[in-house]
């Protein structure tokens, strides 16, 4: 075929910029959770894994477990249709009334992923306000991005966390003009936090809509795993949350929650929704039992917080260049494609130990890191473990330390 | 809010139009199939679906829910992860594998559905072509016509299935010229299917790619169940192959398999694979489970056609109006979006039959029909009494017969 010299030429162009992404085949063992079978070129080999995101290890708790394997048998693997066409299933709504009740709105609207339900569900709410401006923040996740490209509608980059910014962007639209205002909870790169209530005050002051993702922070932060808005005192403030199933909920899927014209309206005019088979009964029951989990045991949320505390005191005594972050992400600075990439590999080839590297393009170039994600589940001799092969391979590799005694300057 | 009254007016509207949609709520009898438990107003009653695209009923095939129990046991109830941060699970690479030796292709790729697989898959790979032009069917599915907008290209429509048509444009565009075309093997909502090697010979005298959509054929027609395409014998002159897990397989997910640098280029530059979580690895293993049944049973494809063939008779036999369709999809036209609605209201609460409407947009205006799935595990006890009640209703409605002589003349 003529065509094969455009992918092949697109492929050599990212091997050439060091962005050829190699993607690390495992199998997880649910009883043995964070560990998993790598299966390597040189056949299967045991690792642990520190770069999840299935935060709280949800995952693999038994009753998340067994809501799958009761609805699988009970109701089969599938939907078997879209939303309206035989898809909506029982276990389906369910999930979307316990998403309701967990952030205090009327209703809730399930997507078969958190891409989707950002894509999607900005895109048509801004096209259903008559020339809508949005205001998005610099760091939005590509999911927003997205969703506010599609949205086809006037928009404005406030620099991140930037309130002078916003306002400044803000107080130059007319009073009339309808505003939605999209941002983050918790920036999950960096591991930093929107100033809630803030944005919420000139939300109200200039009469903008308000758009929050949830993604990294619904289930581990607030009362019953609410979210940080919540955390905040401000989920009556926010017009829109939206949110995954994926995280620390342990499954698959996204959704948003709002009053119930907001989620009517998106339910009648999302073609990503409309157009899309449901998500499986068998997936919706777990997830379901994930939420009720967490809104009752606090356990897990704050085992979560003191093992990142415990990961980042023991990154830092041992001379480590931790990233300040106020939440549960841990980001090692490395700075560098060519020695994140190889500090990983040498992690997971010579220590069992799984970190993926975050190069460019998800985060900036010259930022390169290690991004640590600590579970309930990481325990002190994993930490430690952790800890020194971190120090041997920063040693080996000739990496810089200390960038956050110096960042902090 | 002062953002309420948008939203109101927007479903409003929808209302006025006769266009809002009221979702039935199912829980499918996995042991029982096709029957399900409809959650009404009034209480749970036992129905029949007659509408489902688990055309096959592999959704509740024994060995498929035990593919999912067993891996959701071992491995938990999600990926944890994006592919690139933690996400690529065994199952997966297993799944794609498996899907890209069923259409004979060096490589697969796995999306969260086959709306995002055709919506990112057709718009990178358009991206990736300089200057492309991409030819598309007028009639191809929302997640087609989205993929060939976010593509940002220049596109041009030919009439359904023209094939005088399409090769008109392909003849008008430099011979130099990347071009693209896209297409469905088989049109849900009609039945029909594309002249595939016609197409195949226009895109080999032009020097154009192929991507194929086969969602509502793979699993169910060629050998092996590898799709129209296939069983055209022209799986080797079409490039890219998109289908869905939901389908046919039961499951939920959506794919496209082609030759090893396309897929790799894919993978390395669509925003919607690289952002959103993995499949869970216990929704892999059914779906894997589900294709390698198909691949080695005939038995479904012949039975599945067999009934269709039954249905289509034996509403024909009782007068009403079948359309023409060359597939296991039965449409039966109605031509009012009211009648349609009063229809499947009467055949659900009275008849415990559960056919969706099938409205505008997703049909043109003035062919508003029922869409009849008929699969392996209807009987002739249940298509007699789908027979008898559809006579039924006809009378009661005064809706008009012998669509399909009329239309034949």
């Amino acid at each position: 075929m003529a065509y094969d010299q455009y992918f092949s030429a697109a492929l050599a162009k990212l091997r050439d910029e060091q962005r050829y992404r190699v993607f690390i085949e495992l199998e997880r063992i649910a009883g043995r959770f964070p560990r998993a079978i790598w299966h390597s070129g040189d056949g299967p080999r045991e690792v642990v894994i520190w770069c999840s995101n299935d935060y709280l290890g949800m995952g693999r708790h038994p009753d998340v477990i067994e809501a799958m394997v009761t609805a699988a048998r009970r109701m089969g693997t599938g939907a078997g249709g879209t939303r309206n066409i035989s898809g909506t299933n029982h276990p389906l709504v369910e999930l979307e009334r316990e998403l309701a009740d967990l952030h205090g709105k009327e209703a809730a609207l399930v997507f078969t992923s958190g891409y989707v339900s950002n894509e999607t569900g900005i895109a048509t709410i801004a096209k259903l306000l008559p020339n809508c401006v949005i205001l998005s923040d610099a760091s939005n996740h590509n999911s927003m991005i997205e969703g506010v490209r599609r949205a086809g509608v006037e928009k404005k980059i406030w620099r991140h966390n930037d309130i002078g910014h916003l306002e400044e962007l803000l107080a130059a639209e007319a009073p009339e003009r309808p505003k939605l205002i999209v941002f983050e909870a918790l920036y999950s790169m960096d591991g930093d936090l929107a100033p809630v209530n803030r944005i919420c005050d000139l939300a109200e002051r200039y009469g903008a809509m308000t758009y929050i993702d949830e993604v990294h922070s619904a289930g581990m932060y607030g009362l019953r795993g609410a979210g940080i808005a919540a955390r905040e005192g401000a989920l009556h403030r926010i017009d829109v949350i939206e949110g995954t199933l994926a995280k620390a909920f342990g499954c698959v899927g996204g959704y948003i929650a709002a009053n119930a014209d907001i989620i009517d309206a998106v339910r009648s005019y999302a073609p990503g929704f409309t157009f899309t088979t449901a998500l499986p009964p068998a997936v919706c029951a777990a997830a379901t039992a994930a939420i009720r989990h967490l809104k009752a045991s606090q356990w897990e949320r704050d085992r979560h917080q003191e093992r990142a505390v415990r990961v980042k005191s023991a990154l830092n005594a041992a001379g480590l260049p931790v990233m300040h972050s106020e939440t549960h992400i841990v980001p090692v600075m490395v700075g560098d494609p060519e020695k994140c990439k190889e500090a990983t590999d040498l992690l997971l080839a010579e220590y069992g130990i799984y970190v993926q590297p975050i190069n460019y393009p998800t985060v900036p170039r010259g930022t390169e890191r290690l991004r640590i994600t600590p579970t309930p589940f990481h325990d002190d001799a994993l930490i430690d473990a952790l800890a020194e092969a971190l120090v041997e391979v920063w040693g080996r590799l000739g990496l810089p330390l200390q960038y956050y005694t110096l960042a902090a300057e």
